[in-house]
């Protein structure tokens, strides 16, 4: 563990989004004494990113929507020194400095901390195909790459968009786009779409992009771009051997840790190549801290490392990184990966393990699926919604669940979330005196008849 | 417990709401042979009692709605014997022998059981007050009230009307007759509506009302009513000394267990006068079960017996009693008291202790209450919600929750129901991984901002 911090210390955070900007404000809120730096290399921090793909569907109008809190809020309310356009490029952790480059100057700076937060996120992979090069091909995954896409679209002159990548930030450009009134065509390599899922419920969310219009190549391969009669501007997306015509592409093919700078100070990644850290996210050099979308976290079915980059997940770990480097002694309880996604008019959400998940982890895992309404019969207005509950056969400890549906499915899987950190079984869940009114329920909750389903399943 | 069911024994079940034909539902399912009798004193079985107000309010238009399974079903589809019209009214346990009397007959009938399930709910309390025997004046309880209220606002002649009682069904009553443009006046004992909530919640219910055009009257004593120009119709209510106009009145003023059956056969009630039963929901005698809200329940969190009757715990103790009295050995474990009701715009619901109710029980408890939205920061269409928490000073156990918002309330309620029954303390709260999307949630869910508040509260 870190040593408690000296009175007047440094505290460096590298990267000013969700994490760092939690950890750095959880500093300066302990100890006002402590020089608190941030380092980001763009022009922002502590942006939504999670609300570009809304955005870009100008359903959320302005850039300042985005931004709750700009550098100079931090600089005057919280004191602290966030330095924008400052990339960090080699740390030393025994010497505990660390070397930054300026945007728009020639020197470096050399800053000495006596903690250091690794708060660098993740990027986008941009995979090497012919053609990625051509105007109109965009990653989605910071701010610039928002504001990019929205100027693109602002010209006019996109009928037709095609996404490559059908996970969650995928689908929800898919809709962003149709919001938009463009012919989306979503290109995946896998057989399913939303493969964090199992198949028997993303098929449901398939069955919604072919509803809304949406073009659903699946196990085809992009082959590349060709540009159409602009020879600089991206016309066509080769998918498979089939030629798509497409005035905008979106590669929405996955992110991976930004890990450089811990590496070029050989911290130790895990098992998923991510940053390794205890529950106290500190790495392996005892003066480094890690969190957010760089780093690995511990997943509280399997307690195994696993690597599921998601903000609440950066907003916890960066309070908890921050506590710690200035010396505080607090522990992260781990993740369930819980997620939720609107895909136009569906809530789809998971927690913990898949059937097909747990069954790689090696659980002899049974599952029951039930769907249900919304609300009680006879009030009107009930959607159908469905859900499924991961289990293993013996004893029923409860492993994960999914749910998909039209309402009330982003917070009923916190439901399930609960009984996950909580070890319970399905037994004890189907126990859970949850909440009735035929407004936005019925007697029996779904995933009380999920719940029931289950211990069948375990008796027979 | 009871001894096994017999070969070919019989099961009788009085009362054929929720818990009765939960009951009779689950014995016929696991004992094809046994012959199961249910008596029911009305002309309906398993209607939707919580649905009456929107049925009243003309939001559920058909009766029909309201009875999703009729007598017909049961006895067609499930083979069990129901009997309407049929009122059980003396009950031998050891000669194991229940009296009926049958409407429109003069003999009654006696039925032997190997297991009698008592399940005779609860009926409304019509004060004995001046004029309350004029026409107009209603209570709200069974199928039948409900359509002696529909059938008299049918009439037309109903401008104005005066709610005795602000608990949850008094609310939803003053928005079913808000909606029919019927001037409302809501009169309360006490000095805040929904006594079970704590005062700094419920005042946002009553701002709710206020803002919806309801008259509040609180801390007022109904001393009668009066006709108006038709002399066998209520014209008038005395609210303390005020004389209100009132072409109908709802006496929503409470309901007591119906445990008539149950003396007359010396079983045993509890302290709460409602029938004790244990875990298997048995009575004091060994043939008898009871379920539904004419009997107590385990509170999880105080572990002491309460009478709070709903829907919810209605349907799982039948299904309990009934899977018991053929032999079965299943435990109920227990209610949090969750309930959740639509007043107007508003969600609002509870589960376990208030703070209120937690001093009471002679808890040292702590509360935290706080605002948020429940969308991301720049998504539109966010909502404010208010959350409150309960929990024992010394540890942070989790006592109980409040949640009054006007979205994603009513299931977000379930995810604490869910922490009482894991026995969480507020710091395993703050740390369950909670969804996260910008149109369904902050980052921080605010049930989290919620137990970080509490957290603070404890190491201060």
């Amino acid at each position: 563990m870190p040593s408690a911090m000296r009175e007047g210390g440094r505290l460096v955070v590298v990267g000013g989004d969700a994490a760092g900007m939690s950890a750095a404000s959880r500093a300066r809120r302990l100890r006002p004494d402590v020089d608190v730096v941030v380092l980001e290399q763009g022009r922002d921090v502590s942006y939504a990113a999670c609300s570009l793909p809304y955005y870009i569907a100008d359903l959320v109008t302005e850039r300042d929507q985005l931004v709750r809190y700009d550098a100079d809020f931090f600089r005057r309310e919280r004191h602290i020194d966030v330095r924008l356009g400052t990339r960090a490029v080699e740390l030393e952790a025994r010497r505990r400095t660390v070397t930054c480059e300026i945007e728009g100057t020639p020197d470096g700076e050399v800053l000495e901390f006596d903690a250091l937060v690794i708060a660098t996120g993740a990027r986008a992979v941009r995979p090497p195909l012919p053609g990625v090069e051509l105007d109109g091909v965009f990653t989605l995954r910071t701010l610039a790459d928002g504001e990019r896409i929205k100027r693109f679209l602002g010209s006019g002159q996109v009928r037709s968009a095609t996404v490559v990548g059908g996970g969650y930030i995928g689908l929800e450009m898919a809709e962003a786009l149709a919001a938009r009134d463009i012919g989306v065509t979503v290109v995946e390599l896998l057989p399913t779409v939303l493969f964090t899922y199992d198949p028997d419920m993303s098929s449901i969310v398939e069955a919604e992009l072919l509803a809304n219009g949406v073009v659903l190549h699946k196990e085809r391969k992009v082959g590349g771009f060709e540009p159409g009669d602009d020879p600089g501007r991206v016309g066509y997306v080769l998918s498979g051997g089939q030629r798509v015509a497409a005035d905008l592409v979106i590669m929405a093919t996955g992110v991976r840790p930004a890990t450089d700078l811990a590496e070029s100070a050989g911290i130790e990644l895990g098992p998923t190549r991510a940053i390794r850290t205890d529950a106290r996210q500190v790495t392996s050099e005892p003066s480094v801290l890690a969190a957010g979308d760089c780093c690995e976290a511990t997943h509280i079915v399997t307690r195994r490392p696993v690597w599921i980059p998601l903000g609440t997940t950066a907003n916890k770990q960066g309070k908890i990184a921050g506590e710690n480097a200035v010396g505080g002694n607090v522990q992260f309880g781990g993740i369930a990966g819980t997620n939720v996604a609107k895909v136009f008019d569906l809530e789809v959400a998971q927690t913990g393990l898949t059937a097909v998940g747990a069954k790689a982890e090696g659980h002899a895992a049974e599952s029951a699926r039930i769907r249900a309404s919304t609300r009680a019969h006879g009030y009107p207005g009930g959607q159908e919604i469905t859900v499924k509950l991961v289990f293993e056969k013996d004893g029923g400890r409860l492993l994960g669940g999914q749910i998909i549906g039209r309402e009330r499915v982003a917070k009923r899987i916190d439901t399930i979330a609960t009984a996950l950190h909580a070890g319970m079984t399905v037994a004890d869940l189907a126990q859970v005196d949850m909440s009735y009114a035929p407004p936005f329920a019925p007697v029996w909750d779904p995933i009380l008849i999920a719940a029931g389903q289950a211990v069948k399943k375990l008796a027979g």
